[in-house]
């Protein structure tokens, strides 16, 4: 065991604070990391104030992970030390079920285990990326490549990931309209993303206050929800609608915004249930999805994707000690567009 | 404009009584159908009853007809007098959007024309089935084979539709796994259909009253919903599920029985909005969707499907006196497994 330093909430609802954890020793098929950058995600907030219960306290937060390998276990093949990697939500899965199989470990039968907030094969808690170092199985590691800087990097293993897996599987590229819901972490990865594919690219943000951004991350056009036209103007227009909001929307009003067969992806994670009036899917063959993450080979393919296209996330650096006030201003929409910690700091 | 006789809904939740109402002439491309048999359908509880609001009244329901073509308009290539034929729910649309030319009339982007409770393009009100003679666009009118009783296949043009049309397009078929939520009129059209298809059928109904039914229907399995076991055992179990009730269901336990992928299709129509848990999408990238009756072709495909499996629908003939108390029957689910109204008795 080696004993790291970290930033954890204490207990729910409680500031994170500077403590120390331990790692588990290198194993066979570990890699240790020198964690260089840990993004901040809506999520940790959700999970640090315990918001969809069942936290494990002290919690260390952190699933957008990017820095350098520095000792490798016996049996590791893919990594040596120096390589540059990343690692996102989840640390472990079966290995067996059909979806780990299929390379949707995300969604492994027998339970993914999470990055933090969850509990390895062993029952032990894990820890995230607001850490110095981790420990973690080649398998649940990827690659940063070359082009990408790695403060830049750090958030597409969860906002990168979470908006090029639906955009994907829901076959977004050219002619295809594409609305993406918010300009918050994950949604401006998902308007970089889905011009990257090829599609027209709407924002649907409640006001024009980030237009400008939204426009030069690739959207075509920008509205704001706060606007009753907006949808009235809408109507029919999208093939996919990727939500990328926490708080409740009116999924009635968003799903009119589909074309027939179209589907509204959500990748937000709001803490209360939605109503839904069932014919608003009815009317068009219209449906409302979800999507978690994405698989580890996947999360590779978009991590070279992004660097063949030359972006990362837009980030604000901050140091250790600012992650109680970052949290506040990710809970106040402003952020542009995810803060990164700066894990030399810690 | 032709007198005829009708059993309408004089206002909203009064019984229906013996009327008359007018059908206009037999125009170029019109049909004029001898309505010999109309099913009763959950919806025309639903709208004569104007749960959904804004109905038109007196109102003639019956949106599933088989009957004989009596005259044909000049222009008329499709139909001859003597003809066996049905219609639907829907009597027009604006033939000239995407989806009408799709073949998705229903999705009209203009507004489909309903048979009843609707207006037509000169915003005359439609009346329906409960009636003895209707006027029907040739273009809306499906033939019904010759193997296949007009009785037995009056409900097809709306229950048999709107289960087979999503059925196949949810692509079910050998080597999926179906589960079709209640055992009434739609339901018991979706386990003939699922198993025709050559699915694997699991029925989900409140209790098991039906269960001998269910089997006999081509059901593989037969489950109570309101045993929670049932929702432990069949976790992650179904490619597609098809909701066939009006009631509000608990969409969050019957999401959790749909495997990595999987979509549970809404065909009913209940008049309050749901619930919904987002994170039961999000766990297994599942979907929730809606479906809407079929367009003409594939309603035309469906009874040619329908009379090659030599199945109609499991019906209970009533005469006319008897539609207020089998609507009082149907609410009570007590009905096996559609009325179907002999039109003579009008």
């Amino acid at each position: 065991m080696t004993t790291v330093t970290a930033y954890a909430a204490p207990s729910a609802k409680a500031p994170l604070e500077r403590t120390t954890v331990e790692r588990r020793p290198v194993g066979e098929f570990d890699v240790l990391i020198d964690i260089k950058f840990a993004g901040i995600c809506h999520s940790d907030i959700h999970q640090a104030r315990d918001g969809w219960g069942e936290g494990i306290f002290p919690m260390v937060p952190g699933h957008e992970i990017a820095g350098i390998v520095t000792e490798v276990g016996p049996g590791v093949t893919k990594f040596a030390v120096g390589d540059r990697v990343g690692v996102g939500c989840m640390v472990d899965s079966c290995r067996e079920c059909d979806n780990c199989k299929a390379g949707l470990e995300q969604y492994c039968t027998k339970g993914t285990v999470y990055t933090y907030n969850g509990r390895d094969k062993n029952g032990d808690p894990t820890y995230g990326g607001y850490s110095t170092h981790i420990v973690v199985d080649e398998n649940y590691t990827v690659r940063i490549p070359d082009g990408l800087a790695l403060d830049v990097a750090a958030p597409l293993l969860c906002a990168g990931i979470t908006t090029y897996s639906p955009l994907k599987h829901w076959n977004v590229g050219p002619g295809k309209k594409v609305a993406v819901v918010g300009m918050g972490g994950l949604g401006h990865m998902g308007v970089k993303i889905a011009h990257a594919l090829g599609a027209e690219v709407t924002v649907l943000s409640q006001s024009l206050r980030k237009k400008d951004d939204g426009l030069r991350l690739g959207a075509d056009h920008y509205y704001a929800t706060s606007d009753p036209e907006t949808f009235e103007k809408l109507r029919g227009t999208f093939d996919v609608i990727l939500s990328t909001v926490s708080a409740p929307l009116d999924f009635d009003a968003f799903l009119s915004l589909l074309r027939t067969d179209g589907t509204l992806v959500n990748v937000g994670a709001p803490e209360e249930p939605v109503s839904l009036n069932l014919f608003s899917l009815l009317n068009d063959r219209t449906s409302l999805a979800g999507s978690g993450i994405g698989g580890i080979r996947e999360t590779q393919e978009m991590l070279d994707f992004c660097a063949a296209h030359g972006f990362g996330a837009e980030i604000e650096l901050i140091e250790a000690s600012q992650i109680n006030e970052a949290y506040e201003r990710v809970l106040d929409s402003d952020v542009r567009y995810r803060f990164v910690i700066d894990v030399a700091t810690i």
